[in-house]
């Protein structure tokens, strides 16, 4: 399993207006970004990925899971995981894992909690992290990514990560989006899974 | 100059609702992360890329330019690209380039004739070719990538490709969104730049 956590700062936790969501939404057009990235494969979804959406614009912050295993009703465009976020946000969140529509679920939760769910070696993405080329992939398919927004991660939730068994990696020399990271990590674990 | 060609076999020639753009925009959406791919880095722009975009679900095509160097008022979620595009086919076009907002310009013509204005050799992107990573972009930072949509490119399309200087590359062992591709073959050229 590959699992992908995004943490966005801004992202609000109620409905929104799929109009607006750099605006008024709180930069959800960042983690729909990172919803394709994680999961579209050309006319194909990657089965093997979950992807944990940490919403943190509202109180209390709230996660969103996609599941590539069982997801529906996605399609590649921004506006797609908006419309399904919403309807995640639409439902009475609690704090265990809520269905929202098929393979997408909620819960109130913040970003410790869920790595103490997760409970597996994180790898957090930053700018100065050794070389993704340069770190071993084969002979575990069982990967735990932190991201950042464009806000990066708070020094709290870092300090959270190096509470945890972690690395730190960087995808190349300049500095991307997350969802650009995303396509990176994805193609290095393809090249090692084929040994390429 | 690096500079991407996507042909958009099914996209809209004419204004569009920026509330739809895989449908009635004609997938419209693949072309708008195609820009966002090849022009954003973290918190900047690429300034030395140029994106084409070869609008064939209207009579006569059209073809819109993103320049890196001088496009202004882009934001990287695809609803922002969108809304360029549609101001550019707004715009009365004609057989030669003319400027609709700052960097993004727009002129009637087919993709053979871009091959021939642009003039130099072209990295056509299949998911056969040639491994990227087997490829030196060292020593040249001037290169012209072709990409297709969904539907790939036709045969007509890819017999132009061969009557004219070029190679095949793929950027990994699975078949992958265009944007994606754009990502990997960035992240190629950003490490041979540096020497990475």
């Amino acid at each position: 399993m590959k699992e992908f956590i995004i943490i966005g700062h801004k992202a609000v936790t109620a409905p929104f207006s799929l109009n607006d969501l750099p605006g008024a939404a709180g930069r959800m057009d960042i983690l729909c970004r990172c919803v394709n990235a994680a999961l579209f494969l050309s006319h194909d979804l990657r089965r093997d990925v979950r992807v944990y959406l940490v919403l943190k614009g509202g109180a209390p912050s709230k996660i969103v899971r996609f599941d590539g295993a069982s997801v529906r009703y996605l399609s590649p465009d921004e506006r797609s995981a908006a419309s399904l976020i919403k309807k995640a946000l639409e439902k009475q969140a609690q704090g265990f894992w809520t269905d929202s529509t098929p393979g997408v679920s909620v819960k109130i939760g913040e970003f410790g909690d869920l790595l103490g769910e997760l409970n597996k070696k994180i790898t957090y993405l930053m700018e100065d992290g050794v070389d993704i080329r340069t770190i071993p992939y084969t002979g575990s398919s069982d990967h735990l990514f932190v991201l950042g927004d464009h806000m990066g991660l708070t020094d709290d939730e870092e300090n959270i990560i190096k509470g945890r068994e972690h690395e730190i990696a960087g995808v190349g020399p300049l500095s991307l989006h997350a969802d650009h990271c995303i396509i990176l990590l994805h193609n290095e674990m393809d090249r090692s899974e084929k040994h390429i």
